[in-house]
């Protein structure tokens, strides 16, 4: 990961859950091999999986001097919190991460390279400093250049921040490649980028040229690919995050769009403003979506993605079921169910759509 | 502006139109006294009002040395490209400018202060280099908390940029406060801050605090005025600003909506895709906004700014004529005919939706 591969300690102190760890919990799930140990103070003594149901047995420590016993020689922050900032606490563990010479990888809107005193410590310790969110050079201005690629673009738009796009997209990615097609995931944020090893972090890019990114990273992907599922952020009905979402959706240009939600969430989780803004129901959120994809490019919704983190497996498969009742879509959780069903309706959109030959 | 009362030269350099030099124009139009001479070699001789119908009887000329001679103490970059760089020719005119001790204003995307050739020169120079596109500090997570203000919020939307949005919200904001009306302008663009000497260029922070910024903008302004009128940016059909443009929308949270529109655009005006996106009818406009904004707070559209440049005065009158009919609001080109029905019209929005004492 960034460079090279690595023994990673991923820093959750007091926040190692699956709903507040979403960087940490990803990086266990989709590259458990680079991970020695979580640094979680609160939970140490358990395993990764009895703390967030994946890991298996990667160990939860209590500090940096732990994370090395257990082998670890980096350091990554595995929270994305609201703001971007680093949590004050944090702070000794990431000095004395590079005090050991370990790399420490962030995806926080704040940089950790641009600190005078992590920068020393760095040079001192050897150690590089990688914030994953750095905007990367140019000012790509969009032009619906994306629009015109052989390959099918989807993009997963959601009804909130946090409810599985990320997710959602890497598992279609991977039914996809499973049933033997060609297909790509397009990182557009800091834990997509932990995973895939490229893409932008366009949320922290001068919002001009978010979907300037977003359509550079979807050309890129297209040329080695016939399926390009491409990550997305926020949602159009987010107070703060509307315009990343659009941004993306306008940048990418999809032929198809996969709804994501979160299974019995009513509202935003808006840190400021709790229970304030309630989600619309899902065939709401499927007419908004396509109203805004037709701004620029037509797309349908052509499946939804349920997370049902926290509800038992019978009532998971029934609200996939009242999902799929009230859209007319099919409709799984991909963590629990497998992305089939979404696979199979991107690849049957592909084949009803296809450019004529 | 920008700290001390100036004497601008605007660098304008082959393109002094109204079309092109939308900074320059704008400086001219509201700041005139300001501005000593605008530089066009190209357009030497004239008067800036015999270029663009603004600026009266204020000189253009060939250079930086004829611009010192008209009395220029500074030099603000007249134009604000698709992409924001600064074209390379005007390098030498910046270096000659920074070189007499100028302070150099600049609202492009690139920041001339980051160039080392340009801070050695105004080191040199005693000069300062002033990027107003530089995010200020801060990572504000809007959370519709202008929503909440005692004041009627209004915002200047699009069918494409460059249509006269930030002109738009001025006169209105002028023609409210010459009825008596406590009304304030809020800038999100580089232009706009140039005339208000306040203001966040949004479109140029990181795009997570877009409505953020935003946001807080709104919240100051109410506190002095009954009436906030914010600068919109781009259009929600725009494939590279669609982003900037929602942010806005959802982190200024406004009661009501103007719409902006040059009669006669057809098709949005995007360097890289002449011709190819078709600017809907004004209804459907209206339609789209509405909807946009009802994703996290209702505004209804009230009134339409027409810009109707290039045609002559019975077909300007004629487009708005033909705008009010197809909306069924009022519309007028505020620049030639007056913002009146505008600020009428949120006048009697704000009466009839007025919280109750």
């Amino acid at each position: 990961m960034f460079g090279r591969p690595r023994r990673l300690a991923l820093l959750a102190e007091g926040r190692f859950t699956p709903s507040d760890a979403k960087t940490a919990v990803s990086v266990l799930r989709y590259r458990p091999e680079e991970v020695a140990a979580v640094i979680d103070s609160t939970r140490a003594g358990r395993t990764a999986a009895e703390c967030t149901g994946v890991g298996g047995t990667i160990p939860v420590v209590e500090d940096v001097a732990a994370a090395a016993v257990a082998g670890a020689d980096s350091l990554l922050i595995g929270v994305a919190p609201q703001g971007g900032e680093l949590p004050v606490a944090w702070r000794a563990s990431v000095l004395e991460a590079l005090a050991r010479g370990w790399d420490v990888l962030s995806g926080l809107h704040v940089f950790l390279g641009d600190d005078p005193g992590f920068a020393s410590a760095a040079a001192r310790g050897g150690a590089r400093l990688h914030d994953a969110r750095r905007a990367p050079p140019g000012r790509p201005v969009a032009a619906g250049r994306a629009a015109a690629v052989a390959a099918t673009v989807a993009l997963t738009v959601g009804s909130d921040c946090n409810v599985g796009k990320m997710t959602a997209a890497v598992e279609i990615a991977r039914a996809l490649q499973a049933r033997g097609a060609r297909a790509a995931f397009v990182a557009t944020g800091q834990t997509g980028m932990f995973i895939a090893d490229r893409g932008v972090a366009v949320d922290a890019v001068p919002s001009d040229f978010v979907a300037g990114f977003t359509e550079v990273l979807v050309l890129e992907a297209a040329r080695d690919a016939d399926l390009v599922i491409v990550e997305g952020q926020g949602s159009v009905h987010h107070p703060a995050y509307s315009g990343v979402a659009l941004g993306i959706l306008h940048g990418a240009c999809p032929a198809a769009l996969v709804l994501c939600h979160q299974a019995g969430r009513t509202h935003l989780r808006l840190a400021a403003a709790p229970g304030v803004f309630a989600i619309p129901p899902l065939a709401e959120l499927v007419e908004a979506q396509e109203r805004a994809a037709r701004w620029v490019r037509p797309a349908p919704v052509v499946g939804i993605a349920l997370n049902t983190l926290g509800l038992g497996e019978l009532e998971a498969h029934a609200a996939c079921v009242a999902a799929e009742r009230e859209t007319g879509l099919p409709a799984t959780d991909p963590v629990r169910f497998g992305a089939g069903p979404l696979a199979e309706a991107l690849m049957a959109f592909r084949r009803d759509h296809a450019p004529a030959a």
